[in-house]
């Protein structure tokens, strides 16, 4: 039997869909984008999907499910959107109220699915470039800030902007703006560098999510909208019912990072 | 007094809310974006917002209002969208009504305002680099085809791609490319060129919509998806009712077009 490693993105769906697969998702399928999921009633669609069209670079929509529809059209074709995660998350009023490996039965007909693009997309693009990213080196999670950048609300959702911090050394920050630049769908251009002051950063050593990483001599901190803002903003705005992948158990697309660059 | 020509966007949406501008746009205000204007009731918002998502090259989002809201906050500060647009064409069940120079007594309180990015941007771009454009050589509307192209659907809206045609000197189509792929705003990259059979139109001479244009021997017809598209998706769908800018007599933001620019 293959390891997981050398699974397939419709092999590891399947084995998800079985129940068998329920682990974090980084590392596994390279070269194919991993989004990031929110479910809501419709009541909140229409704000939600407004909330993403004025805040592109955090909320980068990937694709969008009518109404009671869980299967994808664009980012693979057999997928159930029902099983097809490896760990949901279920919020109630934005309170965390259950994590699980399927949510069949709790599927009504007026939900609609959001698909968000990741950061991993533009990571393994760096990579391809010799761009160093510490947190892969020091194997750990990628440190993340609440800044004072208000995201543009929209109906009931609105909040501050999380970014990811990546230190890059200078004579490759060019090349890491204008790899990310390519990436519109998965978070796009760097938003800020250099002092953290600026967008209301303390200190860098102090992550509202992640980890701390080290920054060596010289480095620029580069910061990147980060998908963790939707869900702040969601969780914020309590709505009744909300169903998120649980952070780091992400949906496995069929679509190569390499088609989500625009130029 | 300043000719219309003079005029920057603010003092030509104050005349126009005074009901004393009620022509054509192109050429006024040259430097910033015009955009087109879809007024839909709250119970369609939904399905046009997922329809923009789904076709963002046809469909380029620039301001979406929030149900009642008409004043813009991103494309102007003090524009009011029920009177400065030169003219509105009103429909009901996809049929034109009515036209007006306002549309204040319509107003509802669940009107969702779209605007959307208009070819015009990327024409003074083009202009600016060299790049002819013929229809604007000929003093004619630039000529438009419905393709075989499917849209992607969404809910109640649904229909074939509409594209417009400039012809464009081979040494001349790379640069062409380059510069309208930095305003995907503003419909982007083109869709196609080459071959018209290839995306269904059948004979260049006889647009759908538009006037024809003389192509110089080698010229290559240059295809980009067009802000009518939506435009006819909505009349096709058959809303109770749906408020348009008339053809040409746009929404004048002050937004320069060079900010429209990703890159």
């Amino acid at each position: 039997m293959k390891g997981i490693h050398q699974l397939n993105p419709k092999e590891i769906r399947i084995l998800t869909r079985q129940g068998k697969w329920d682990k974090p998702t980084a590392g596994l399928a390279m070269g194919y984008a991993q989004a990031n999921l929110v479910i809501l009633p419709k009541k909140y669609a229409f704000d939600f999907l407004l909330f993403c069209q004025r805040n592109p670079k955090p909320c980068p929509l990937l694709e969008v499910l009518e109404s009671g529809q869980y299967r994808t059209q664009f980012l693979a074709l057999d997928a159930d959107i029902r099983t097809d995660i490896p760990r949901y998350n279920i919020y109630r009023k934005g309170k965390l109220e259950a994590t699980a490996k399927e949510i069949k039965n709790l599927w009504k007909s007026d939900f609609v699915t959001f698909l968000l693009g990741c950061s991993f997309s533009f990571e393994e693009a760096l990579l391809r470039s010799k761009v160093p990213i510490r947190h892969i080196e020091e194997n750990k999670n990628v440190p993340m800030y609440i800044t004072d950048i208000s995201c543009k609300p929209a109906g009931l959702f609105q909040g501050p902007m999380v970014v990811s911090m990546r230190p890059i050394p200078p004579d490759k920050v060019t090349q890491a703006v204008q790899i990310t630049s390519r990436y519109a769908s998965v978070h796009g251009a760097p938003i800020h560098m250099g002092d953290p002051s600026r967008i209301g950063i303390k200190n860098l050593d102090k992550p509202d999510f992640g980890d701390s990483v080290s920054i060596k001599k010289g480095e620029i901190p580069v910061f990147w909208a980060c998908g963790v803002t939707p869900q702040a903003v969601v969780m914020k705005a309590k709505p009744d019912l909300c169903i998120t992948h649980t952070p780091g158990h992400m949906f496995i697309t069929d679509l190569l990072n390499e088609e989500l660059a625009t130029f």
